[in-house]
């Protein structure tokens, strides 16, 4: 997906908020502002949105020499999802559709978003997500590929949201590659928290090799890159990874639920709408 | 009132908005965004934020080449204003505290903003406004220099909301100093729009001099200057006029309503709060 004329707004907010995530320090995070600010000239419209995240959150590193300003919030994420697993697997072991139910979960667990909600909040939203409607609605695509191929990619999103995935990979009875960010980039999924959330269990982990919240392709490694030409169901979870790779000439069902208004639009969706979308199917 | 660092990306925000009223050049728009996004490092946080306003929409005007992006927005609010007078007339005769009603219309003006309000929404606005608690209520004070005073500033905010500002002018009962923006910024009230509110029938109009969206005292001309200094009354409508004067050393009651975090954050009241707050009194 291309960068929209709103995305640059939202840049400098993003800025902004990994900023205070990282320190207090109002002088260091105008700093950061200034620098993003500047940078804005240098982004074309022509490029995904994670790739100016990429340098954002490189920034923020270099100003405030905190490596992982999330990594808290992103371990509290994975237990409060941990915490639901009991609960998850009996919505998974009493629903018609198994796989349908697990992608619906994997979807709620993208909610977890920075772990600002209590638990009973996030129960509700997962209630709600289990019965709503999608608005793009490739399941037969993606069942079809799911038969037909010997091995899954399936590339994570956010930490905490992984134990869901966790759910839906065990639903999926083929071999799964997850793919996670190659060093922590906001509250992205790493390989340490990959770990943490159970999926060395179900399935190999793998970096991706992008430092970007979203995987990139020409930031991916050969390991990364020879599993995505050659599986023939790959998932893609969550907002970034979208953006990053909508254009792209490989059978990808997207799972997201859509969190903005500009990837909404590019959905012709609603925000807060759910969707699964398969391309190159 | 300074600059905080939520106010950087709503500054691109502002410029976005403002070349989409000028616009539909995307390129012209991505162009105003490098120049702003570039100007962030030399905008420090003790600068009031109308300050930046007025350089941001000179950018916009210099860009695009439109000095008015709003006035046919302008023309409309104005109108949709005029023809509530009856109503809102009836309001101030059928109420027990003729001044304090025309105090709460004159702040319910305020939501004309942008004229993006269907008129049937803006009467429910109005009413909910009519019988809202004020977060801040210097009204005692307000009667008491109103008393005392022998005219009074009273400085305009947006265009349509100045003609509540004539409701709330002819209830004060003292010779009114009407003071204007010099120049279109934003849908702010122009010697042109004031006129074609019905002001000039009730208080003599000046330009302040300012060409930034609120009466920032070193843009403003001597004319204003001599009423600010000389008026024991000065009413101050809005949230810009607010971030230009929240600190200075007159008899200045704010009118308005908090519509963003970070006034509200700066008057230690809630968003959607209503104030009529005096300093110096």
């Amino acid at each position: 997906m291309k960068t929209f004329l709103d995305c640059y707004p939202c840049f400098l907010d993003q800025a902004l908020r990994a900023g205070r995530m990282a320190t207090d320090d109002e002088k260091k995070i105008k700093e950061l502002l200034d620098v993003v600010g500047c940078m804005i000239k240098d982004i074309p419209m022509e490029h995904t949105p994670p790739e100016t995240g990429e340098v954002i959150y490189r920034k923020v590193r270099e100003l405030t020499g905190v490596e992982d300003p999330y990594k808290s919030v992103k371990q509290s994420s994975i237990q409060e999802a941990l915490d639901l697993v009991p609960e998850l697997k009996k919505m998974i072991d009493e629903a018609d559709d198994r796989l349908l139910a697990a992608i619906r979960l994997a979807i709620a667990g993208n909610l977890i978003d920075l772990g600002v909600r209590r638990q009973f909040v996030l129960t509700d939203e997962i209630g709600k997500i289990m019965n709503q409607d999608f608005a793009i609605f490739d399941y037969a695509a993606f069942r079809k590929h799911l038969d037909n191929t010997s091995s899954v990619l399936y590339i994570g999103d956010n930490a905490g949201e992984s134990v869901f995935d966790r759910i839906l990979i065990e639903e999926l009875g083929k071999p799964v590659t997850y793919a996670v960010r190659d060093i922590p980039v906001i509250n992205d999924v790493t390989m340490e928290d990959a770990i943490a959330s159970g999926i060395g269990d179900v399935a190999e982990i793998i970096s991706s090799g992008s430092t970007a919240p979203g995987a990139i392709l020409r930031f991916c490694n050969a390991l990364f890159l020879e599993k995505f030409e050659h599986s023939d169901l790959i998932i893609s979870k969550g907002q970034g990874n979208y953006e990053a790779l909508s254009e792209v000439n490989r059978p990808v069902f997207f799972l997201l639920k859509a969190k903005c208004k500009v990837i909404a639009g590019d959905l012709d969706v609603r925000v807060d709408d759910i969707v699964l979308k398969g391309i190159n199917t």
